[in-house]
C-alpha cells in the first residue's frame, strides 16, 4: 500500500467507537482491493480490535469475500482462540476452503478450540478434494421428516432458522438422512397446513454425487435453473447442499484453468499476485520446453532447404510473416473451437461440419492474405515469382493451420484428452515446421531450385 | 442428425398418450445435443402436435433451455398464435431473449397475437440492449406495500403465487414503485404475523441500475451472495429482477467473449456452429489483417540484415526456433495476466510488482531455454560462436516477451482500452520483430559481421 493510499484506511480516522462506520471503511477498502495489504500489515493487537470491533459473524462474512488463502493468512495473525470464534461464525463452506489453505499442523490446533459440532462439520468438508462437489458445498441446509404436517414443517423451520441463513429449499428425509424429496419453502407455506409434507414433496429431483467434479454440479444447477442442488453420497444420503451463488466461483474459476492452459501455462493454484517467480517458472517450463522441442525441427527444414536459401536469399523475408500468419490464423480455429466444446456447442460428430466450415472460411482469409503478401511482395522488390510463391504459400499455409486447428482438439478431446492442450502457442509452433514445409517445397516447384 | 440416431427419437416409439414418456425422450435428445437438430427437421405438423402434447408450459420451459436464436427458430415454425401461447408461458426474461433473435416484423405479429399484458412486459424487456442488467431482468418478482401486516402479506402472496414461481425475496415499494426495502420470504413467513412489512424489511439493498453492464450486476450478486438482484431506473423506481441462475450465463459468455478475443478474433454473436464461413472470416480478418501489417516489417528487418544473413546463413536456421519461443513466452504471461485483471486480482498499481516478478521469471525461462538451444545449435553442427549467440538471444527474446506481455496489458487497461487485445498472436506478432532485431543485433557484436 503506497502512502497517499494510506489516508484512506481507516487508521486514519479511528472511529473504534462506531461498528458501522468501520465497516463500511473496511468495505471501501475492499472494493478499492486495499482490504488485504491492511489487515496483513495492522499489528496483531490492532487485528484483534477490528476482528472484535466487527463481531464474529461480521467479520466472518468480510472474510468469506476473500480469497481463501488471503483469509487463511490474516486468520493466523489472530490467537488461536479467536480465529476458532470467526471461523465458527463463518458459513461453513467458506470456513472449509480457508482451513484448506492453514497448515493442517495449525488447522489442527483451531480446530480443537472449536465447538465440536461444528469442528466437526468442517472435518467432514475437509474429507473431499477441493474442486469435487463434496469440496464445494455446505451443511447448512434444512431437512424434515416425510410425516410432518406442512404446519408443523413451518414450526421446525423456525427453530433451525437461525443455522439456515439462506434456506429455499426443504429437503425431506428418511431416519437414515436418506434424501426422499425436496419442497419449496414457498410450497411449504403456502400448502394447507394440514396436508402431509410426504405428499406435497417433489421426488424427482436432481442431485449430485459427493465425489463428482464441481463443474458438472456447476452445469446440473444452472441448467435445471434451481437454487441449491443438493449433494448425496453413494448411498443417496444427503450430505449438504451446493447454492447458486457458489456457481459463478465454480465457473470463473474453470475459465482461469482454461485460459491459462490455452496461454501454454499449467493453471496457477493461487491468486497471480501470491505466486513466486520460482512457482511461475515450474508452470511454464514444461509446455515452454515441449514446444521449443516441437520447433527445433524448424532448423532441420531450415537446414535442408539450405541450398534454395543461399540461392534465393530473398526467401527468408518472408519466413516470419508467413509462419507467423498461419499461427494466428491457427489461434482464431483453435480458442474459438476449444471454448466452444468447453461450452457443449459442439460434439464429436460434429467434426465433419466443423472441418467443412474451418476449411471454406481459410480459404477466404488464405486469399484475402495472398493479396496482401503479393502487395508485400512487391514493395520488398523481390520479383513477381517470388511474390506468387509467398502468395500462394500463405494461402495453403492458413488453410492448413485452419484444418488443423480444427480437427486436432477435437480428436484429442474424443481421446479424453483435454483439448486446452491445444493451446495458441501449441498450434503456432505446429504450424511453424509443416508451414516451411509447405514454403520450400511451393519454392522449389514453382522457381524450379535445387 | 445421422440415420443410427435417428432411432433414438420420440418418433420411433410413438406414443403421443404418454406425455411424461415424449418429455422425457425430449430430455434425453437435450442432453446428446439432438433436441434442436430433431426439432428443427420433424414437420411443423408434427411439431405444433409435440407443443400441444407436453403443453405450452412445458414446451416454453423447454424452449427456455436452448440457445435463444435455436429457440427462435424453432419457435418460427409454429403458427403466430401458437407461439403467441408458448411465449406468454415463458420465463419473461427467456421470452425476451428469444424474441430478440425473431426478425421485428414476425416479433411485431407475435406479440400482437399475445395477452396486452404479457406483450407489454415483453416489449418493456426488449427496450434494453440484451448485454445490460434490464436485457437480463425478469419482471417476475414480488412486491408489496410498507403497511401490509406479515400475515396480510403472506395472504397477498398465495395469490401472487402463481406469477412468481422462485420467488425468494418479497420487495417493498412505495405507491410510485420506487424500492423501500426487501425480506426474505423465510423472514416474512417466520416473523410475528401482527409486524408490519416496514418495520421487518431490510432498507441497506444492493442494486442496479437497468443500464448498468451485465457482468456489473453479475458480480454485485455473487460478491453479495444473494440469491437475486433489484434492477432500478434513475427514479429507484423497481423494474426488474436479476436471478442467481442467470449468474451462470453471464459469467460464462463473458469468459467465451474473453477467450475468443485473446485468441485474436472478434466474438462471434450466435453459437459456433450457426456462424456461416462468410461471418467467420468478416470476424477473423480484421486481427489478421492488422498483425499481418505489424509483422510485414520483419521482412524488412530481414532485408536490412541481408549481408549478415547472406555472411552466416547458418542464422537463418534459427529464426523460426528464437522468435517462436518468444512469442510463446508472452503468451503464457499475457493469457495469465489478463485473466488475472479481469478477475480484479491485479489493477494498474500492482504494475511494479508485476513487471519485477515477469522479469524474475522471464530470466529464468531464459536461461533455462538458453541451455537446451546451445545444445540444438551444437547438434545443428553451426560452431560454438553461433551457439553462443543464439543462446544469448534466447535469453534476451524471453525476457522482453515477458516484459512487455506484462507491461502492455496493464497500460492499456489504465488507458481504458480491453486488455485482451493484447491476444497470444498479438504479442507473438509483436515478438517476432523486435525478436529478430535482438538475435540480429547480438550475432553482429559477437561474430564481429557487417
Amino acid at each position: 500500500m503506497s502512502l497517499d493510499e494510506q489516508k484512506r484506511s481507516p487508521e486514519a480516522t479511528p472511529s473504534d467507537g462506531e461498528t458501522v462506520s468501520l465497516l463500511d471503511q473496511l468495505r471501501y477498502l475492499a472494493t478499492e482491493g486495499d482490504l488485504v495489504p491492511y489487515l496483513l500489515q495492522v499489528p496483531p493487537s490492532r487485528l484483534a480490535a477490528i476482528a472484535r470491533d466487527l463481531g464474529d459473524e461480521v467479520f466472518g462474512d468480510l472474510l468469506g469475500t476473500l480469497d481463501p488463502a488471503d483469509a487463511a493468512e490474516i486468520l493466523s495473525r489472530l490467537a488461536v482462540a479467536d480465529a476458532a470464534d470467526v471461523l465458527e461464525a463463518m458459513a461453513p463452506d467458506e470456513a472449509a476452503d480457508v482451513m484448506g489453505e492453514i497448515a493442517p499442523e495449525a488447522a489442527d490446533r483451531i480446530l480443537i478450540e472449536m465447538e465440536p459440532v461444528e469442528a466437526a462439520e468442517l472435518r467432514d468438508l475437509l474429507t473431499y478434494p477441493p474442486d469435487t462437489a463434496g469440496g464445494r458445498m455446505t451443511p447448512a441446509f434444512v431437512s424434515i421428516a416425510p410425516d410432518l404436517r406442512a404446519d408443523q414443517a413451518v414450526l421446525a423451520l423456525r427453530r433451525l432458522a437461525q443455522e439456515a441463513e439462506g434456506v429455499t429449499y426443504v429437503y425431506v428425509t428418511d431416519p437414515h438422512d436418506r434424501l426422499l424429496g425436496v419442497l419449496s419453502l414457498r410450497n411449504l407455506v403456502l400448502s394447507p397446513p394440514h396436508r402431509r409434507v410426504g405428499d406435497l414433496m417433489v421426488t424427482d429431483l436432481v442431485t449430485v454425487p459427493a465425489m463428482a467434479d464441481q463443474e458438472e454440479a456447476a452445469h446440473l444447477l444452472t441448467e435445471n435453473n434451481l437454487l441449491a442442488l443438493p449433494v448425496v453420497d453413494d448411498q443417496r444420503r444427503l450430505l449438504g447442499i451446493i447454492t447458486a451463488d457458489d456457481v459463478a466461483d465454480i465457473l470463473a474459476q474453470e475459465a482461469t484453468e482454461d485460459i491459462t492452459r490455452l496461454g501454454a501455462s499449467a493453471p496457477l493454484e493461487e491468486p497471480y499476485l501470491r505466486v513466486s517467480p520460482v512457482e511461475l517458472w515450474r508452470k511454464r517450463i514444461v509446455w515452454l520446453f515441449v514446444l521449443f522441442l516441437a520447433q527445433a525441427y524448424t532448423g532441420t527444414v531450415m537446414q535442408f532447404f539450405e541450398a534454395e536459401l543461399a540461392e534465393v536469399i530473398a526467401l527468408s523475408f518472408f519466413i516470419p510473416l508467413l509462419i507467423g500468419t498461419g499461427g494466428n490464423a491457427g489461434s482464431q480455429v483453435v480458442m474459438t473451437l476449444v471454448r466452444a466444446m468447453t461450452l457443449g456447442e459442439v460434439r464429436f460428430r460434429d467434426l465433419p461440419r466443423v472441418v467443412t466450415k474451418e476449411f471454406a472460411t481459410g480459404l477466404m482469409l488464405g486469399i484475402t492474405m495472398a493479396v496482401a503478401t503479393f502487395i508485400r511482395a512487391l514493395m520488398l522488390d523481390v520479383g513477381v515469382d517470388v511474390g506468387m510463391v509467398v502468395a500462394a504459400a500463405v494461402t495453403a499455409i492458413v488453410v492448413w493451420a485452419a484444418v488443423v486447428g480444427a480437427i486436432l482438439p477435437m480428436v484429442l478431446r474424443q481421446l479424453k484428452v483435454d483439448p486446452t492442450v491445444v493451446s495458441a502457442p501449441f498450434i503456432s509452433t505446429l504450424v511453424d515446421g509443416t508451414g516451411l514445409l509447405i514454403y520450400f517445397t511451393i519454392a522449389r516447384m514453382v522457381l524450379r531450385l535445387g
